[in-house]
């Protein structure tokens, strides 16, 4: 993935559910193509294989709950992921925390099969050791902000920088981005010049009045323009 | 759902990764429209919509984690299966058990919906249980045989005899299932004999070196020609 | 346990923390004692040996983890609970949910080494359910009452009655307790007419002013005095 | 808790149920009095108020499910751990792993109530994220190796070193136990000399023939007579 860039996570949102998660994929690619704006999208689980099918732009897995050889009923494995056409996965979300010890077995697993892990904190301390595990990027959001109306930059600029400090020392190549309350183009500008490499939203744009608005103003935030 | 059935469950076995899932739906809806055996898939969760959107049999979810209007990342809603164009889910498989509590909320949302519900059970008194509860179907299956080379039918025929007539004296209007280690028309045959609607099964078919084959098999033993 | 019975859920209040679970316990058994009630304590999790060896009344689990010769640490099982003291357990209280599979297997194992079992439900179908797994007593107590200031048997002794009923026929020699808002002598006469057995109740007492006074009203209300 | 020092976790091993815990509490209480070694115990959940009144070594939950004010059945929370009379607990035994997140709110608000926390991890890059939340220790137990005959300090020494120097960077203030296969002062010696503090072990005594004389061995491997 290019950064910097969007990551869109569509949750379990009714507006993403069925051919609504595809709408949704398609807009982000127009967007990402008339912009020139990184944008990559997470469909709801069992939309994932389809939108991949059907999308340019990079997509990846909301979740996994396999990494080894283990066959399960009902769960997701890196190996399914990575077959439906994902890029990678979103792992530790603040709706779908995970076993310390399982992300790092998720993070090692992935990168043995090319999969790019965002693993999701909510806080410096947590942020800091996340980093320890190595993922590709960490995705800081303090769960009181997420769904709400207030960006995490502007509420709370100071545990951006410091958790992008505290990723920094802890394993320079670890990127970070950063996420709850991110509604537009200022938002991302924020967020870049704190230092992270973008932003991770979801209800600001999948319940958005028109998503491609919305998209439009944060990829322009994202690639400097206006 | 027509019955006598025959459900493929696919897990999330490596051989029904990606478009391999398609593959396999499509080799149960040709056997199922050359023998006019009722068959339905229950593919990996992130193939769920794909393969739903491309077969004309039946497609059920391997789980359902949310059943109420609550959001979540990674998560799997009844209205997403429902609108990745499942009919119904599996609920409560030994690989993904659920709490007694919501089973019932799954069970009860789901009728709301119009989508189908067949509760996986372990033993005669947990069927009963599960019956209670009032789902379309109940599959028992002794964990201890699932993934094995000898058929819950041979191998237990008390069990699921004793399982049709509790489900039967507790809910009438509850069909039931049987399944572990099903692996061809003989076993599909007996399952019927001792009172039951069908089978669900895994490993046999997707880990068939000819899935077809077996599958044809399955088939004749279910519509009763050999 | 002699039935009729008040059973006192002591949760992980702060008010019964260290000795003052034994406080509470203590008095419960004075007010055994003094108007012949039969009452039963389950305190804190790490006071149950303690708080069993110091009294005299029956004392139970809140909750067990495990129920076979597995070993864990953190968890608590059947012969923990035996060897602690206890007479049995409660099982799938609203706020420790098991899995229904668990729940079998729970109630099997304590049956065998002579631990009474207290499935705890949340409506009439769960009740049937649980039922069907022959525990010693059923407490059904709808969610949303838990905990507040109206008792179950005010707010909705329908849904006691049915639950009496579904229980009597499902599995006839299986008793029900009822809980939820319960607060005075009035409650537990109401619980006994609605043909349970008695009432599971916990911060009427444990956060009440003055303990000892609400237990003598519950005990008058379940011996039939005043 | 003075360091070196030996934990003894009890896990739920028949061998330490009911008044078995306080036995083998004792015995570690008198072979820490005998050889001025600084020995803590874990109890059984169900024996910590118990076990923590009668002796006077330090001693230590297994495991907490609780961090804040909620109120719930069968849980454990900091408050009643302190109030049962331990000085600490351990946190994400490999036997009971907790979310990410979760550790750093134990590990905050253990320390905001003046009880010690021990995270447990299983290789140098968790050690190394756990370092990072700051707990008072971290024991770093290979999983493979727990519960057999092999040391962690013989099997893997390189493991230990690399967990030492890796946390030592994260958060210097932060203390190593490991353990694993510990057996006999032998073991402690080693893992003392390879930096850690000292040893986290179970099966080696709780299943021994003479507990006793393997803790004289362990005591004696520790304070460096012999």
């Amino acid at each position: 993935m290019r950064t910097p860039m969007i990551i869109l996570n569509m949750k379990s949102y009714r507006e993403a559910e069925g051919k609504l998660s595809l709408v949704l994929a398609r807009t982000c690619e127009k967007v990402a193509l008339e912009t020139g704006a990184s944008i990559a999208v997470c469909p709801p689980m069992v939309e994932l294989s389809r939108v991949a099918l059907e999308v340019s732009i990079p997509v990846l897995a909301q979740n996994v709950d396999m990494w080894d050889a283990t066959v399960r009923t009902g769960s997701t494995s890196l190996g399914a992921v990575k077959n439906a056409g994902a890029i990678g996965t979103l792992v530790n979300h603040s709706e779908c925390r995970r076993l310390l010890s399982d992300i790092g077995h998720i993070v090692d697993s992935a990168r043995g099969m090319g999969l790019t892990t965002i693993v999701c904190t909510n806080n410096v301390a947590a942020s800091r050791a996340a980093a320890a595990l190595a993922p590709d990027m960490i995705a800081m959001e303090p769960p009181e902000l997420i769904g709400g109306d207030i960006s995490v930059t502007t509420a709370d600029p100071r545990i951006v920088e410091d958790t992008v400090r505290a990723v920094r020392e802890a394993a320079p190549g670890v990127m970070v981005l950063t996420g709850a309350g991110v509604k537009d183009g200022n938002d991302v500008r924020k967020a870049l010049e704190l230092g992270t490499v973008g932003v991770l939203l979801a209800s600001g744009v999948v319940k958005a009045k028109d998503p491609g608005k919305v998209l439009l103003s944060l990829a322009e935030g994202l690639v400097g323009r206006r």
